[in-house]
This record gives structure tokens, sequence and C-alpha cells, in this order.
């Protein structure tokens, strides 16, 4: 039906390309397939590429919807246009004399990587091979026909690619050679012989005739499309824009025709430092393959002027031509055949984070891109490279890696061993590095993780607590290395046959997930005066403003110069772990019986939230201050261990029973604590906690205001679902304020507001917003209660539901715009037609995720808060998606 | 300002009733109040009220609004109307002949009691005193001027209610007696004199003028509308359609002014029985309170016709005027004051199941309401009652109570005292009956609360796992009993100061929460003839469809008889816990490493599960059977107590190493279970699980085919959160449907759908909606989603939400339309857009609640499916909101 228009014959079906122009252009990407559309674009530029056509994605689609029949007259029009490149390679399809070989390639315009069929060398039988010979060398013309027959007998006819492969092994070890290129003609000439009998012995043959061979390799790769291999491979990546895979049909060009000919790859500049020269390396007489493998040393490509100068002036003036049209730097593959260039294949390259941002940079300066371009070529990862410190030569350890976990946070690590934070803490008092190695980690180990270079723990994946808590910090961090053995008790750990002790030395790799032993040198972070330049571009381009998360003036501290323009979230309670005292005076409120033996254990608190949000305030003098007041359930503060142990220590502690502080346990204990009694729960029927922290901050502010310097608390209500929660606990906020004020007869700015990160929520938004100044999104609640997931439990089923593709990334990583993104979304629009004034930020983890990033800021998100490390990162995403709104 | 048109003096402001006219009616509620309405009605229908007047509640916003002055010429206006009821009493307000003495009364649209403020008796001041006693007497008049005294000073000029009390005790104690009605005339003048005391004492005087009396009452009570406690009680009750309150200015009229007064009350039916006749009592020279108090022992009103046989025959025929208007049995109070009826209250009155239910029926009959109303006056509780076994006398046992605990699930029950399951099944097996005791349940116990009659714990509120349970099978249940004390070891409790042991009988009342000491007689459930009709009328009115849980053939059965016309929820996993040796096989699917070992266990389910469910088709044949995959996370079928033994006795029943077994566990173990492992996710994982099951169901399908019973099976896909989750399970369901029909040779209908439970399930309905064939809506679990709340979890802060009116309701009881509902409308919504022929259900407990019942009709849901025995309850409601729609 939709195809008729197609057997109408009005529509173009055969693209052609070669010598200096083509049909297409890249912007024919959904026809052409991205393969199809880059050769064109190449052939348009007069770059010399092997000529050859692409039958467009339509054709395909024709095909299978006809009940895989071939298209009216198809082969036809294809066998007129290999004329065309019969002439322009001065070769013949199909003869003796000079024979032109052909490639069949798909390439579908969504990359689907394992579906792709390939077959190469077409148009050689028994007679045009030895006609080849003559021309060449038997070793070159029987390798070519052993590899059609390989090819052609796996990917069209079916056969195991095992059959192959055996016999190879066979002919090897019957003449005593380790490697391919130490065969003989006459050995290839064995080896075609033998694989025409795997070809017998399954009842089939080569098509003697190359014209069927051609049209077999075609309707193999249209089939390709529809094989249940590919529909799953669609299905599990929701690709569904495209209803057919584009097929190119090319000259096979060599560069093992003698010191005339060889094969090469380089890239336009260095892509290590992103200094301006061409960077690559060539071989004279050789395929594409032996580059690769390393056999062969190659050589740098500038010798390549003085071997063939003629040839580097033509490979010089494309390579400028590309990466001028392409507007970035190319990698580029190439082959000279008899002294004549095609360039094979262009695309970006890959490069280091310096190189990134120095070509970004200099490109720009250059004139050959805007700043918004230059924007979109430096990646978060690129940046991450640059913030972190990384080992000076990481090829240089590699004997002495012991062991691999998942690389949780990035980053190089050097210290000594400890398994407490104990001595964690005392390395770092004493000016040592010290590096952490636990079973896992529970928020007791805080302290001691703080204390640390890094974290090397045996269980826990990406988002364990370990592997957060470190991202949070920037701080190098290897999980779940399951082979270590970690013997608390006796203070050592066993990896790779060895067994580490307190106090020895190790590394981490948390780029990599490498363990390895012993003190390795570092460099640090390279932050080139480029980096600055490039910065400045990304905050003169994005609307979305960047604030981070910190929880003490350290971090702060370390946001602002990371280019933090506020601080998204203060979570308070971590400031109650940091010390033993402050524990106790926690555990006391949590004990207390009553609302006076609370008010009483609070009293103690107080001065310690004071004091640490006048140290924050101090920080961001001049910015907003976004403080989350006590969220966690209060089982979390109470220490772990044996429940006897814990029950008789506390109950010392405070001059109780051990019956009632079990009876206090009991009852705090929780099935799902993920859904218990924390956040503003804990204020709405303890009030007098809110008003505790409530005056700590208005203390701080107005002692900050008497030293000069200017802060405006953002005190945020967390895991609100209903609107009498928000407002009541509001009430107690706005009431403790005019209190405080009174007290010392002065006031300062300030807000109140409500993490969103129950779904109902997001429905009552609009209630919420009669009396809240500001919404912040904790993303990650938010979307463990939109899936029904606990962080701490889908490890499970996580790895299944990515391998299946139910789930196309973890949730947790990349904000799901499907489900959460729709309630955030929704939330922003119910709030803003009740009050335009309030403001809406994002506090969870995807608040660092660049993804994540241009979801927020396209739905009016005013800032994202993320780890003061990812800053830079999520202002270079904030930029992007300011730049691609455009 | 939104009250300009008010002093213009166009809108009326004072409405008059009495003498057989009004100028209001029933109609005028927001304007006249609740009482005021009420008053003008009984007026109009020339029924004999004390007359008066009604200030509107508009009178009083002006009053508020304009900082509390008294409107222009209000009083003015008020004095003039009292001429009114002056000319109609032949009494004059102020004078000591014949004085009128007046109440007044506050009556809001919408009733909030506990702010609603009274004065009486109006008008007295000495000299009125004196002239009411010479033309009354001496006790009569000071008892009135004490009562007005205390009132006044109380209410009017907050005066301490203590000291008027604590002055009553001391002159009893004087006088030596202890009831009120046995003080005379001169104690009353007493009692007068030590009054006036308090109020010279606190520098107050009773103002003189009868005038200012009233004024003063009147402004009294336009405060009481914004003080703090009604502002408090408004917020928390969210009452916002009303903006102040009436003002019932009355005649006061006395029954105790000698042998031709009198006061009674009355049912215009028997409200006990439903009987058509006059069913009540009265005092002769009596007030109101006196029938009450019981004191005196009032007579049947039978009586009253011989007595005064005129005033009988006048009170019959207002009654009867009063039933046919308000077109419902009424609750009628009346006063007679020499010789004249006065009535001073009617309402619609309270009646048993019994009654209600004949009642409707018998005054259709009547041609005294249409079907459509008879269906409204019967309540759910109405026929709870009808539908179980009651005690056959409550009052005879009040003195055997030993304890009390929360009414869980109603009915009574009667059995001997068991603490373990095994006990329980033992006793059912041999015919007699239990009482299951515990601490609390757990999923282990499901089998010994299913043998038992009824079910007590110690601890646990109303939604508890037992509570669940139990009123899922309408089986009596009292759980939170904190005063007993649970021995399992000695298999003894104690409660009221007794132990009771092991085959004590006891006797349980699910509608009070009453433990009994002793076997107390029941008497059946009353299924009287009219309930037939009756239910016959509800099903001809409703829309939605009653479905019922089930997970056994018997519960089908129960539901069937119950009027259930489908199946909306069969929870397989229950058919698992039913024997040890299922636990054992499945226990054997949990320790499974390997595909093939989880097919051999589940091999070993097959056979039962597909007996059951052909059980089930039988009982249903012909109906729509809603089946569950399984949902539980697989740690819930582990057995509880110490880990070693756990692990020792799961090791040896599979022998398997102690260690293997504990590392399995281990892995199983989960942080917040609520949000782990579970639902479909099982299913993704393990998709043998579903395939097994599925087989069970087809299989057993065909096999009830086979013997002429027609199976619908609909197959339900549970916690479904992403697309790709349905589509996989649904593929598995319908792939091993092909199968099973494949292999038998036959094949019946079947659907398939998504159990809908996660917030993010309804985001995405659209998506879903493309390949299924219904949806379900899990409302325990989408209300424990949206809201964040843990219902094992939420008892640490739910009664304070409740109490503070953060909530207004527990929304695991009554559905959260505005949050939890919008969900359901939206998925409604979505589904439709994409599929208009898929259809909704309810399975959640949510499913049996009216007035959840009433929002999932307005939103177009097909079915609501409910537990057996609130099937009935089910099908009012539905009715009922079809009802009221129209
Ligand atoms: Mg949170
Ligand atoms: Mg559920």
């Amino acid at each position: 039906g939709q195809n008729l228009r197609l057997r109408g014959g009005a529509e173009q079906r055969l693209y052609h390309f070669g010598s200096g122009k083509a049909d297409g252009s890249r912007h024919m990407l959904v026809s052409l397939g991205n393969k199809g559309a880059n050769l064109a674009e190449m052939s348009n530029l007069g770059v010399n590429v092997p000529p050859g056509f692409t039958l467009t994605t339509s054709v395909c689609d024709e095909y299978n919807s006809q009940g895989k029949t071939m298209p009216a007259n198809l082969m036809t029009e294809v066998l007129a246009s290999i004329k065309n490149i019969e002439t322009q390679m001065g070769q013949t399809f199909g003869t003796a004399d000079k024979p032109l070989l052909l490639a069949v390639r798909s390439g579908a315009a969504v990359s689907m990587p394992g579906m792709m069929d390939t077959v190469l060398n077409i148009g050689l039988n028994d007679q045009v091979v030895a006609g080849l010979a003559s021309s060449t060398s038997d070793r070159f013309a029987y390798d070519s026909y052993r590899r059609l027959l390989a090819m052609f007998g796996e990917v069209v006819l079916g056969l195991e690619a095992g059959a192959f492969e055996a016999q190879m092994d066979l002919v090897r070890e019957e003449v005593g050679v380790d490697d391919d290129s130490m065969l003989t003609g006459e050995d290839m000439k064995v080896i075609v012989g033998r694989f025409k009998e795997i070809y017998s012995q399954n009842g089939v043959s080569l098509p003697e005739d190359p014209k069927v061979q051609l049209e077999m390799a075609i309707t193999k790769v249209f089939d390709s499309w529809d094989n249940a291999r590919s529909v799953e491979y669609r299905n599990i990546h929701d690709i569904t824009s495209t209803t057919g895979t584009a097929v190119n049909v090319q000259a096979m060009v060599f560069g093992n025709l003698g010191s005339t000919s060889g094969t090469g790859v380089l890239f336009s500049r260095n892509p290590s430092t992103g200094e301006n020269h061409l960077y690559g390396e060539f071989l004279l007489d050789a395929q594409g393959e032996d580059v690769v493998a390393g056999v062969r040393t190659p050589s740098p490509i500038a010798l390549l002027e003085k071997t063939m100068p003629e040839v580097y002036k033509e490979l010089l003036a494309n390579v400028e031509k590309l990466e001028a049209h392409f507007g970035d730097m190319q990698d580029v593959e190439f082959t000279i055949q008899d002294q004549k260039l095609f360039l094979l294949q262009c695309r970006s390259g890959k490069r280091t984070g310096q190189a990134a941002v120095r070509i970004a940079v200099e490109m720009f300066k250059e004139g050959a891109m805007t700043k918004d371009v230059a924007i979109t070529k430096v990646q978060g990862q690129h940046l991450d490279q640059l913030l972190h410190p990384q080992f000076a030569n990481e090829e240089a350890y590699s004997e002495r890696v012991v062991g691999r976990g998942l690389p949780a946070s990035p980053g190089a690590a050097v210290g000594q061993i400890v398994f407490t934070s104990a001595e964690a803490q005392m390395i770092r008092a004493q000016g040592g590095a010290a590096i952490l190695v636990r079973g896992d980690t529970s928020p007791e180990d805080v302290g001691g993780m703080h204390a640390s270079e890094g974290i090397l723990t045996q269980r826990g994946g990406m988002t364990s607590h370990a592997a957060v808590v470190a991202r949070g910090w920037g701080k190098t961090c290897v999980v779940g290395c399951m082979e270590m053995q970690v013997d608390d008790v006796s203070k050592t750990f066993t990896l790779g046959g060895k067994t580490f002790k307190s106090g020895d030395w190790i590394s981490l790799n948390g780029n990599s997930g490498d363990v390895i032993d012993g003190k390795e040198p570092l460099s640090p972070p390279i932050l080139a005066g480029d980096l600055g330049t490039f910065m400045g571009w990304v905050d003169e381009k994005r609307r979305l403003q960047v604030y981070a998360n910190a929880d003490t003036p350290e971090d702060a501290a370390e946001a602002r110069r990371n280019g933090a323009t506020g601080i998204g979230l203060v979570r308070t309670e971590h400031m109650f772990y940091s010390s033993e005292e402050r524990l106790t005076a926690v555990r006391k409120m949590i004990m207390a019986d009553t609302c006076e033996q609370r008010s009483e254990a609070l009293e103690k608190l107080l001065p310690y939230q004071r004091a640490d949000f006048e140290g924050i305030f101090r920080a961001m003098d001049g910015c907003h201050v976004t403080i989350r007041l006590l969220d966690p359930p209060l089982h979390e503060f109470l220490p772990s261990g044996n429940m006897e142990d814990v029950c008789a220590m506390i109950a010392s502690e405070h001059s109780i029973s051990s019956e009632a502080v079990l009876d206090k346990l009991n009852r705090l204990s929780e099935v799902n604590p993920m859904l218990g009694f924390r956040g503003c729960r804990l204020g709405v029927v303890f009030p007098e906690i809110s008003a505790m922290q409530a005056r700590g901050i208005f203390e701080a502010a107005l002692s900050a205001k008497a030293k000069g310097w200017v802060s405006v608390p953002n005190i945020m209500v967390p895991l609100v679902g209903c609107v009498k929660e928000f407002e009541t606990q509001a009430k107690v906020i706005r009431d403790t304020a005019a209190k405080v004020f009174a007290e010392k007869g002065d006031s300062i700015d300030f807000k109140v507001g409500a993490l969103v990160e129950i779904p109902r929520a997001c429905l009552i938004a609009g209630q919420i917003a009669k009396t809240a100044d500001f919404f912040s999104f904790g993303t990650n609640d938010l979307t463990q209660m939109t899936f029904g997931f606990s962080r701490d439990d889908m490890g499970t089923f996580l790895p299944t539901y990515l391998a299946q593709g139910i789930l196309q990334k973890d949730p947790f990583q990349q904000l799901d715009t499907e489900g959460v993104g729709e309630l955030i979304k929704m939330t922003v629009d119910r709030a803003r037609a009740v009050n335009p004034d309030v403001t809406f930020g994002v506090s969870g983890e995807h608040g660092g995720d660049p993804s994540s990033i241009k979801f927020f800021d396209s739905i009016g998100i005013d800032y994202v808060s993320c780890s003061a490390f990812r800053v830079p990162i999520a202002r270079l995403a904030a930029a992007k998606a300011a730049v691609e709104a455009k």
C-alpha cells in the first residue's frame, strides 16, 4: 500500500557517488543510510572515494513488503550503474582482464551494530581469479578469493563460520606458520580448494556468474533488515523511525599491491593534546587490518611526505577540506592503490579532554566554528578527565594490577590502606593519604570516607552507598571488587593472590576500576588556560543556573570554585554524623519520650547547626543556599551491630534501661524504611525538630549579616505529599523566623519551599504553590516512588532489565522523561498556573547528568544542583541544552 | 467589599417561622443553616413549632467583615420580630406578667459539633423571675433562672463552667440530695444567689435588660464563627463553602408545667424491626433532658392516646405529615405545654439493618418513595449487620467483657482459644470452632486464620495483616488489644486480670472490639425476604459490575452466593501457602540456581495450580475470572524464625549446603521489600514461572470446558511500570496459550491485562493499552506508592496525621480521589483514547468502600472487586452512585 508511489517508478532508487560528485548528500540520511550519505558527501566535496552507488532504504522496504521479491527492473538498473564504476576504475566486472571487484554493505539510518551484513571481493570465480593473479600476484588474488568464499559462504549461504576457520588453522599448522601474512600464494590456493570442499559437503557452490553473486548479496542484505535478530534489536532500542536498510555497492581498492600502494589512518589534529597538526600512521603494501593488527610497525604520517609527496599533498588537502566542511577534527581512513589515493571513511575523531577543549577554542579562533558549535564539541567526560587527578602513565602499572572492580567515581587515588574511619582520620590528621577498604559502607563510615583519598569496597554497584557518596565528593571510588576478601578483624584483605595489611600502599583507578599494588605516580588535574576561556562561553550561553549540593563549608567553597552560583541542597543531617558528640545528642533526641526531653536534646544540637550554617553562608556570600530539613528515618542515626550491645551502649549513654531502649528501637524499626517515618513526617509529628533547625538557620544568617555577608536561606520541607504537611511545616518555619527576628532586632530575606519527591506532590502542585516560594525536585526519591523501585534492592533485576531492553538506561542515572519527567513537567505547569513567581530546582543526582539537564532546560526549570565536582559538567550540559534548543 | 449588597438593605436578613407558616424553607440551607431551614420547613407544613426567626449566615458574615460591629438597625428589626413571637405565644418579652423566654442558637449550613453556642431562658431578671414564679412555681422559675445565669456566664461572659458546677455540688451536699430533681424552689433560690456571687467575684453581672441579654447572646454566636476553635475545625474539615453561621431566636416552651404538660421522643416506624407503627415514649410534667436521663421511667407513646387523646391525634397527624413530606421514617422530639403540642425537631431516624431494608421496601410499596430514593435509605453498615452473625443479646454479656481491642472485622465469633495454625486446623477438622490468638499475624498464619472462627491479636491496627485478611474473608477479628499479654511458649494469655489457656472458650464482638470470657449465644444472619426484593432493585439500578476477590473454589462459591458476577482477583500465591507440600515445592523453586532446576520445581506446582483453577472455573461457570500472576517477593515463602534453623531446615529439605542456602537468603533479603524484586519483575527475570502459571490456567480452562463449564480467564500481570514488562509477559502468556491449545486440540477465549499499581503505569497507560485487553487497579499498592507510605510502617505517624487533619481519612480505607484518584482517571482517559475496547476494574480494598465506589462509577470504571462478604455492600454502593449521578 504505502509503497505504490515507488512502483510508479517516479522515485529515484539508486544514488551514485565517486569521481568528485554524487547524487545524494549527508542530508539524505533517512534515504541513503549513514554510510551512503557520508560517502555521497565526501564525493561531492571532490574527495576521491572508491566509486559506487547506494540503493535507498525505500527499495529495501519495497522488497520486504512485496514478500521478499526483487523490485521490478532493479537488477537491470544496478548492472547499468556498474558500468559507471567500471569506467571510473578502468576495470571490468566479471572479466579476467583487470577485473572489478565489489563490496556490498548494508547501511541503515540508525546504527545497528551486529546486524550489518557485508560481503567483500564480489566478482571473483576460477577464471577471474587467474586473470587477477597474472596482473598482480597469486598471493593477492587467491587471498582475495578465499576471503570471498568464506564471507559469501557465511553471510549469504549461511554456512558455519567455524568450518572455514578450522581449515585455516589446519593449513597454518601444516605449513608451520603462526600468521596469515606468512602464507604464500600456493598456500592460498590450497585454502581455496579446502573452502570449495566445505561448499560441496554442504551441497552448495559459489555462483560462477559474478552478477548472480552480486544479486544474492544484495538480497541477503535486504533480508537482514527483518531477521529475528534485527527486529529484536530495533524493539529493544525503540527504533521505529526507519523502514529498511540502504545497500552500498562500491568498488574494492587495495593497498597491498606493492610499494606504490599502502593504507593508513590519521587525525586532522592531535587527539591527545589538540595541537593543530596531522597526526597518524601508515603502512606501505598493506591492507587496513594490518595497521590495526600490530604485526608490522606503521610509520608516522609525516614520513609519507617523503615517500609519496604528491599523494601526501593530496591527502593533506583532502583532510583540511573535510575538517573545514564538517567543522570538526576528523578521523580519516585512506588507501593508496598504485599511487592513487582513496579515502574510505571520515568521521569526527575521538579525543582526550585536553584536546577537546583546545580544539574547540582554537577552531573558534580560526573562524572554523561558532561558539555554539564549539560548545557541542566538548563532552561531559572530557571535563571530567580534566578535573580529576590522573595517573601519569596508565600503561606503566599494568603488571601491578591485582584486581578490578566497578569504576564508581573517576580519578586516581594513592594511599595507605585503612579499614576504619578512625584510622583514616588519623592518617589524614598526620598529613598522610589513606585508602579506605570495606566490605561495603554505611552512613557511619562517611567521616572516614571523607578523610580518605579513595574508597575500595568488595560489594555494591554503581549506585551503592559508597559510590553515591564518593561521586558526590568527586572522590575516587572502586566498588564491587568481588574477588577481594576483606577481614576486618585481622585488618587484612586478599586480592590477586596477595594479602594486604593496614598501612600498605595501594593505588585506585576510578576510571577503569583497576586496583594497583603500590604507590603509582599521579599527574595533577590539567587546567589549561583554554579551559577558562571555554567555560566562559559556556556560562554566556546557558539559561539554567547551576547550583551545587554541599553539606559543609568546605563543600560549599569547592562548589563555588567550580562555578556554582548557589547551593541547591544542604542535607542538614549530614552535620549530625560529623562527630561522636553530635551523634550522642541526636540519639538523646531519638530516645526522648516527651516533647520537653526532645527539646532539651535539640538545644544541644542547635549550636552545631548554627555554626555549620554560618560557615556555609560565609562561603556562599551573596548566593541562595537551599537547606533541607531533617530527612532520614531516625533509626539511621543508631549504631549498627549486635542489638544487645547497641541497646546497652545507648542505655548507659542516656541513663535509661536497656529494655526501654529496646522497646524504642523496636518501634523505630521499619519494614520499608524508604516509605516510612521520615522527611516532613518527622517534622509534623515532632515540630520542635523543624523549629530548632529553622532557628539554627535564622540565627546563623543574622550572625553572618552582622559580619557583612549576604545570605538568602531557602528552607526546604522534604517528602511533601499532602498540602497540609507543607503548610504546617512552613508555618513552623515562618513563625520561628518571626520569633528570631524579634529577638535579634534584625531580619533577612528567606524562602520556604517543598521538596517534591512523592508522586502525589506532583498531582497537588497547584495547592502547594499557593504557599510555597519554590519547588525542588528530589529526583532520586521521585524515581524510586514513580517506578516502585528501591535503589537498594534493584540489583536483583536491573541487570536483566537493561540486558533485555525493558529499560534503556538506569533511571537513577538518566532521568526517565516519559514517566518521572512527565510528573515533573506536570508539577511545573500546575504550580506556575497558580503562582507564576514560584521557582523550580532539581536536587537529585540527575542534576548532574547531561541528558537529564537537557530535559530540565526544555521544561523551564530554573536551576539544577549537583555535587561540587560535577558543576562544570552541568554548566556545559546546560549550555548545550540552550544551544540545541535554538 | 463582597457584602455591599447587604448594606443596601435589599436582601432579607431575618426569616420568621411558627404558626403554620414561614418565610424560608428547607431549600434555603446555605442562608438559614441546617436548624433554621428545618424549622421553616416544619412551620410551612402547619406543624406547630415554638415561633421564632432566623438571622441569615450573610448577617454573620457582614458582622465579622465589618470588624465585629452589629449591622445597622439589625437590633431594631430583631426587636420588632419579637413582637410577632409575643403575639403567637400570648407572652411578653421582659415583663413579669406572662414573660416570654427566648432561646438563641447558632446553626451553620454544615454541622460543626463542638462550636455551636446556645443560650437558653433569655429574658429573666430578678423582677421577671418573680412574676414567672407566681404564675408557675418557685421551683420552675428559679431553676430556669439559675440555668440562664450559668449558661450566659459561661457562653457569653466566658466565666468558668467549673465554678457553677462546684456550687451545685455544694448545695446538693448541704441539702443532702443526689439529684437535681429533688432540689426545691428554695434550694434553687439559694443557687441563684450563689451564682450571682460568682458573677460579682469576676466583676461582671447579668444585664438586667432582657434586650441587652438578647443582643449579647446574638453577638456571641456571631463571634463564635471565627474564633480559633471554629477556624481550626473548618480548616481540618476543609469547610470553605459557607461564610457565617445563622442565628435562631425562638420562644422557650416547657413540658414541666404540671400534669397537662409533658415531653417525649418518637419514631414514625419501629427503628429495630421497621414495622409501620408509632414507636416512642413520653413523660408528663417533665423537660426534654428528663426523658434521656432515665431518672423516671417514661411511658410508651401509645399511653398518650388515653391521657391526652386530642394531643395524641394531633401528634400522629403531624408525624404522618412529616414522614410523607420528608419521605423517610422520622425521629421527632415534642413538648406539650398546657395541652398545647409543640414539635421541637424532626429528622430521619436511625435504624437497624433489618428496619432499614423493611422500611425502604414498604415505603416504596406504599408509594411513599421511588426505588431510587429507597436505595439511598439503606446504608452499607445496614447490610453488614444483616450479613454477619451477631450475638443474640449484647447487653447480656457486659459483665463478662475482659478487654477491648479495635473492631477490625465485624460480626460475632465464639470458639476455643488456639495459639497456632496447626491447633486451629485440628479443631476445625474435628468440627469444632477455634479463635486464633496471636501477638500479630503474618502470611504464615493464613492457614490457621482461615480455619478459625475469629482472630484476636495484641498488636496491629485497622489495616494490619490480621485485619486485612480477616475482612477479606468476612471473618470476625479484633486487633490491637494492647492490654493482652500473649505467651506463645506456655500457650496462655492474660487479659482483664484473668489467664486464659489453649482450649478455653472465648467470644469476640467484631463490631465493638469486645473480648468476652466464655461461650456467648449467637443468632444467625437475618436474611428476611425484603432483602431479596431490595437487592433486586439495587442490581436493576447500578451500572458498575461487582466482582469478588477469591483465592479458592470455596471463596468463589461464597462470592457468587453474595451476588458477584465475576472474580476480579485470584492471588495465585495464596494457593502456595495452603499445604506444606506446596511450600516445599515453592522453596525448591526459590533455591534453584538454573532455569532447569527451577522448571523442575515448577513442574511440581503445576498440578496444584491447575486443580485450584479448575475448581474456581467450576464455581464461576460463565463468568470472567481475573487471575494475578505470582506477586510477592520470594522471601515471603520462607519460614520465619532463627536464621540458622531456617537454613538448616531448607538445606536438609533440598539436599544442599547450609552455606548455599544462607547465601541465597542473603541475596533475597531486601531493605524495602515493597519496592523490590516482586510482581512482574519475577516473571521478567524468570519467565518460566509465568509460563507455568499460564499453563495451569489454560489446562484448567480446557478441562473445565470438557466438563461443560464456560470459563473466561483474565490473566493479569502485576506491578507493571514499563510497557516492555507488560509486553514480554503478555507474550509469554499468549505463547503458552497457543502451545497448550495446540497440544489439546481445543481453545478458549481469554484476556491479558495489566495490574496498575505503580504510578508510572498510569503515566504510560496509552502505551500499555496498545497490547492490553484490560486494566485492573491495585489501589492498595498504588496508594502506597503515590503517597510514599508503607502500610506496615505508617502506624508511627498516621494517628497524628488524622488528628491534625493533615489527612481527612486513612487513604487505604477511602480512596484519595485528589491524588491516587487523579492517576486512575488519567489512566482511564489515556488508555481509552488509544484503545476504546479496553476494560477497567478495581481490585484493591477500595473496591468495597462505598465512597470510593462512587468515585469509580463517576470516572467510568467497568467493575469493582472486593472480598466476597462485601459484595452486597458494594452492589448497594454502586446502585447509590448510579442513582446519585442522575
Ligand atoms: Mg529524598
Ligand atoms: Mg499489589
